[in-house]
């Protein structure tokens, strides 16, 4: 069975800023509380989390992450009010368009 | 400048069988009458061009293009027409889609 796909992300002078890949990111920093869970959840080594997460963050020009050192439970790391804007403001950017595709694609490919 | 970029393709059992740039070398083997011209014309060495087609084929299970070897001019490569209606297909499948993209863009990241 044939399945559309597609891949939907943000450039500034063609470097990305944004994408799918990246909310991901945010999300598992959101949901785990640490870079380093984050990381293990989207099965990529720290190293390459952290460096997307900077990239973002020097991109954007504004802080995505606030991380704790020490303390009780060894730290960890939060999200941003605008990291958690970013986010929603790219699902909205998404919203309905893999339906869309798929509505494109039935009346495209899959008759006749 | 951030600007909003997509990809759009089509995959069986995870395998791509067409995508924007598939349709391009078939538009460029169109085009130039030849696969080492098509192959030349998108900066991929002859051999992934004649792969790619090849895997398309198999996947799609229909010829795409016919070759004629030798006499004057040294052959060369022509479209089939079930080739001609998978690029009008795609075309159809994408047409619009950047526009609307860019639609999306403007009115979850570019405001506010």
């Amino acid at each position: 069975m044939i399945v559309p796909k597609f891949n939907l992300w943000l450039e500034r002078d063609g470097k990305v800023v944004l994408s799918a890949w990246r909310i991901h990111l945010l999300e598992a920093i959101e949901e785990t509380g640490s870079i380093t869970a984050a990381a293990a959840m989207l099965e990529v080594p720290y190293r390459r989390a952290w460096q997307r997460l900077h990239e973002m963050e020097e991109r954007w020009g504004i802080h995505l992450v606030e991380t704790e050192t020490g303390g009780v439970g060894g730290g960890g790391a939060r999200l941003t009010p605008k990291a958690t804007d970013l986010i929603a403001r790219f699902h909205r950017f998404a919203d309905g368009l893999e339906s869309e595709i798929e509505a494109r694609y039935q009346s495209t490919f899959a008759k006749g």
